[in-house]
């Protein structure tokens, strides 16, 4: 039933990794079994655990000290003698490090990248250590296994939460908390740093202020900066929450939190991140609710608004208010590098360049994602890129990655 | 200094149209002589008066009776004899029947699409009755030169404001009420309906229920039907209405109306009405105030930030929360003619149609546009589109109209 040529490729595989654990294969084994019986392929099939890192003492770039922290982190794989087949991945706005595997069986779903992290995959866990951390100011602060940092974190010093005392962190504060993971870890280099959305402007800021420490870089629906128009819609995306009384000044903490306030912001990212022709196929024209016509009354609903509404009420009750404004800050504040000097911040990048995009994306619009790798290319860096096709728009980055496997798998197999 | 050819052109015009005024070719030649003397052309030179249209009840197609009903109109140009020389302008969501000209001289600017209304312009007054009314339910219920009913308005069996006991009205509704307007002046058929957006919308309503009376149809930045992503696009801008404590359920006329949250309802239409090539390119990463950093708090703002909060409070101060509802439901019920199908609706348009839309549409995407299109083509109505440049997305519906301008003269000039 297993071809041949589909067993040699997992044996060479785990010559490659040097076959810490025979285990590795034998997971390989079941989850080619998989692809062959069903069509579907698997992904890291190891139980994930969440880990926590602390520091005793971050000073942010804005000159701001944060006197204790702590992020979740995860990883696949196993980190080699040598500490050099480590792989970081940086996540998105609304995500978390789980980016593969299920922390128990019964999980209803895998991390998100699940499609291109595990034995044998493109982000191959018989050959990397594949680690991904929670941000600071992580959407999901309620969320049992998210670990961070933020305005709805206990401020040591007064014993209640930050709310908004607690300090504007950027893009940049994202990478140097990871480097600190890292090196506590004693990894000084990444075979590669891959992010998707907000993911890749880490990515970006890695390779560029550590460009010895970065040999690739795979930036997945980002470009290079926040500009004026992704500037306003950030901000618009925040706006639902100020509204929202129960924001209070940010001060809700021993009270009502602004729900309805977050789930229109959570509705509005969730529009954005996605496309028109998933909606239209998906939705159409159909009623919220059997027999009862949207023109019957102001409140009555079609399918796909009551569809906003449910996705919108599900993913607030692990996020917080506070929390989505820094994360909102911290990305219109994002040029790539140091200062505000994007095409240097581009330009300071040397690391081999894989860039995956999609020219449906409404939130990092795909000329703007070209503009990046003409400027990342100009001075000689090489630059790969994969063009994801689907319904999803920006969401295809999360979506549909696998489209871009094998590209990757080659991209992170090759010497630089 | 005036061409030879110009003057023929300018006596030809006036020839054609019957002359009904000398006035109009002394406005024309002054229009004209302002082209060439600065190269810029100017619109319709008259001063706009603002009528009233009232009916004496009004049943809605949902079946509801709305007993008086009053919308306000303008009018540029002269109804011929044969009242056979009618062009019906219909207005987009957040716009008015101002389509043209000035009300006093000094007004800051004059209609929106005066470009190209005016004598000897392509939607020439010398030659055509041009007529556009304000809509039921209009954003600008506060904008003393719009005239309109909605919830802002009396109900006149209560004494007070409708608030949310205002029927549901529809783009149908708009279409019946311009009809009755156009038929209490003895109009029969119109020479053409063009309309841009929500507008697009009116236009391919009229042109598919009443295809005896419209003789061509220009739709712009319009699609055939509202589907589901522009539905949920709707519904968030609704939302913080609808989050804001003062919006109290649409009871508000008697205390304070929920201006934060329209205002963050209007800001989210300007986004997406507009495009990242304009934003970015006018407003860059500029600061809102000198000196004050936007990583310096939560509250510090880019530029491009307090523009969009500048026009929102300015479009706010004439505006109404609930009518901004109600425009919502509008739109999202829209579908070309009777019931539910597009296509049908789409497929019973026989008037020539001439098709304006922009490649870089976020609100009507040209795909969709371009699906419109085949739909109405093909049962071989004949179809003529023009795709406008710009970088003000949707918005190049308006703004940069006059790229189409002799497309338009043409299309209006050939026997149909």
């Amino acid at each position: 039933m297993i071809k041949p040529r589909l067993i040699s490729l997992l044996f060479s595989s785990c010559v490659r990794a040097g076959c810490a654990g025979q285990r590795w294969w034998l997971v390989g084994l079941a989850a080619n079994l998989f692809v062959l019986g069903n069509g579907v392929a698997v992904g890291y099939d190891e139980l994930v655990e969440k880990h926590v890192f602390e520091m005793d003492g971050y000073t942010t770039q804005g000159g701001e000290r944060i006197p204790s922290l702590k992020v979740g982190w995860e990883a696949y794989g196993t980190l080699n003698e040598a500490k050099d087949n480590v792989i970081l991945i940086t996540h998105y706005f609304s995500g978390t490090s789980h980016a593969a595997g299920r922390y128990s069986k019964d999980d209803a779903a895998p991390g998100y990248w699940d499609a291109i992290i595990g034995p044998g995959k493109p982000l191959d866990t018989d050959e990397y250590y594949i680690i991904a951390s929670d941000t600071l100011v992580n959407l999901n602060a309620k969320d049992p296994k998210v670990i961070t940092t933020g305005p709805a974190t206990l401020n040591p010093e007064t014993g209640e939460p930050w709310g908004l005392d607690f300090p504007v962190v950027t893009i940049g504060d994202f990478v140097e908390v990871q480097k600190a993971l890292l090196e506590n870890q004693g990894i000084g280099s990444l075979h590669a740093v891959m992010g998707a959305s907000m993911g890749s402007l880490q990515a970006y800021e890695w390779a560029s202020v550590y460009p010895e420490r970065v040999e690739r870089v795979i930036p997945v629906i980002g470009s290079g900066a926040a500009n004026a128009y992704l500037i306003g819609w950030l901000d618009a995306w925040a706006a639902p929450i100020k509204v929202d009384p129960d924001w209070n000044g940010g001060d809700y903490y021993k009270a009502e939190p602004p729900t309805k306030g977050l789930e229109e912001s959570l509705k509005l990212i969730t529009l954005q991140a996605n496309h028109w022709q998933w909606a239209n196929d998906t939705y159409g024209r159909e009623w919220a609710e059997e027999g009862v016509d949207p023109a019957s009354s102001l409140e009555a609903q079609f399918l796909f608004e009551k569809v906003l509404d449910d996705v919108a009420t599900d993913r607030a009750k692990v996020a917080d208010a506070n929390h989505l404004l820094y994360l909102v800050k911290a990305n219109q504040l994002f040029v790539t590098g140091e200062g505000e000097n994007a095409e240097a911040g581009l330009a300071a990048i040397e690391a081999p360049t894989l860039m995956i995009y999609s020219e449906d994306d409404l939130v990092f619009f795909p000329a703007l994602v070209r503009q990046t790798i003409e400027t990342i290319a100009a001075d000689g860096t090489p630059v790969e890129e994969v063009v994801l096709e689907g319904k999803r728009g920006h969401l295809d980055g999360v979506l549909s990655i696998e489209q871009a496997g094998e590209t990757i798998r080659e991209f992170l197999d090759r010497d630089v």
